[in-house]
């Protein structure tokens, strides 16, 4: 599926791919099979920084610029639409400094993406004091910026039991407005959902990268869209 | 943990062994952590038929033994929970030969089983006429059988949607019975649930073997259980 995203070059992606041998030279490669919907779980950021020295809340804030560079590598490979795991009810538990650092980190992402060409959708309980207030506006409904080339969902203090408690309460999910995710993307090495939407991933094929989310490279996208080739999508057939 | 299981020889185990030259002499293998629940995807029977130049229905078969003999290993290193994927209401979208070849192949696993020391539990659609007759007395309860030592779980004409929609039906999955999943095993290479027990997986972590399930070894199964000691729990927090 060739699309008008791979045919666009400029300053910016030559600067993404500046430092990344790996898919230096490659920036036209054609794929037969791209995903409609890819899940992106951004761990790693609190190992890290401990691995750089740092203190583990200082982790966060080295994930917001991979987001933007993920962001414009989606677009050019015609991605239609993609979840990104900002943090759940279940990281909650963690102390607060760490808290404060994820959700600010969040509300940043967010916020810079409203300025792009993307139909935000953010999911998460907003009843909970722990939902951030900048956030309220783009909860549990989709809203369109600039030339909507993407649908952008975020999972903002989201809680999987939440989600299917849906089913009980409306008779929808809660994340109902979010589709079937085809692509699962993890960093940090670990092997596991996490919680991740539990209803759209039923038939993901999952994709792990062992390093951490702030090392983000755009090989580890790539790799991850060459991988995808050899899965055959059989839903159960 | 240590118990009494993995204090058992004899000669069962000595001939699950004999012939698999990575765990010979490993029979008494010291874990620290046993996850109380697997999830076994027993996948690749067809493309194991076709390697081995019988048609894709036969592989089904070849299937049956090596579910005993992982029993056995489950048993031994004290396991105290396994759900094995039988078959699902999208595998039967698959060709009549097939579908009579894996649900005979299921018939007939879960009655051997019914004669060991396990708790047998089959989940699935009853209503639907896919779901064999034979298995309806053990379905949607937990019947006892033996020492009752594992608790065994079956997928049986399972479908992740009639799984969900008992929460609105009735408030409750229809799996409910069954406990989160702390370690899903997916033999046949791809990486995916595949619908698999969408509420109970989300924090489960994931090992791919490769081969295909009709090649199961002890190894695979040890393996899993060696690298699982490397994966934290966390729960998000």
């Amino acid at each position: 599926m060739i699309n008008e995203f791979q045919m666009i070059g400029g300053p910016l992606r030559q600067g993404l791919y500046q430092n990344d041998c790996f898919t230096r030279g490659m920036r036209m490669e054609q794929f037969q099979r791209i995903p409609s919907h890819i899940g992106i779980i951004p761990d790693g950021n609190r190992r890290w920084a401990v691995q750089n020295g740092l203190l583990k809340e200082d982790g966060y804030g080295y994930g917001i610029e991979p987001g933007f560079q993920l962001y414009e590598l989606l677009l050019e490979y015609g991605i239609r639409e993609a979840t990104f795991y900002g943090f759940t009810k279940d990281n909650n538990k963690r102390v607060l400094k760490q808290r404060e650092a994820f959700t600010q980190a969040c509300v940043k992402a967010v916020e810079r993406l409203s300025g792009k060409d993307g139909n935000l959708y953010v999911v998460g309980n907003t009843q909970s004091p722990a939902f951030p207030e900048e956030l309220k506006k783009y909860a549990n409904q989709r809203v369109c910026f600039g030339r909507g080339k993407i649908n952008l969902n975020f999972l903002v203090n989201y809680d999987w039991k939440w989600d299917l408690n849906g089913l009980r309460e409306t008779g929808q999910l809660k994340s109902s407005g979010i589709s079937k995710v085809d692509l699962m993307i993890r960093w940090g090495g670990r092997r596991r959902l996490s919680g991740f939407l539990p209803a759209q991933a039923v038939y993901s094929d999952f994709y792990i990268v062992d390093d951490f989310w702030p090392d983000f490279r755009p090989s580890h996208f790539l790799d991850a869209l060459r991988w995808y080739q050899s899965c055959d999508v059989t839903l159960g057939g």
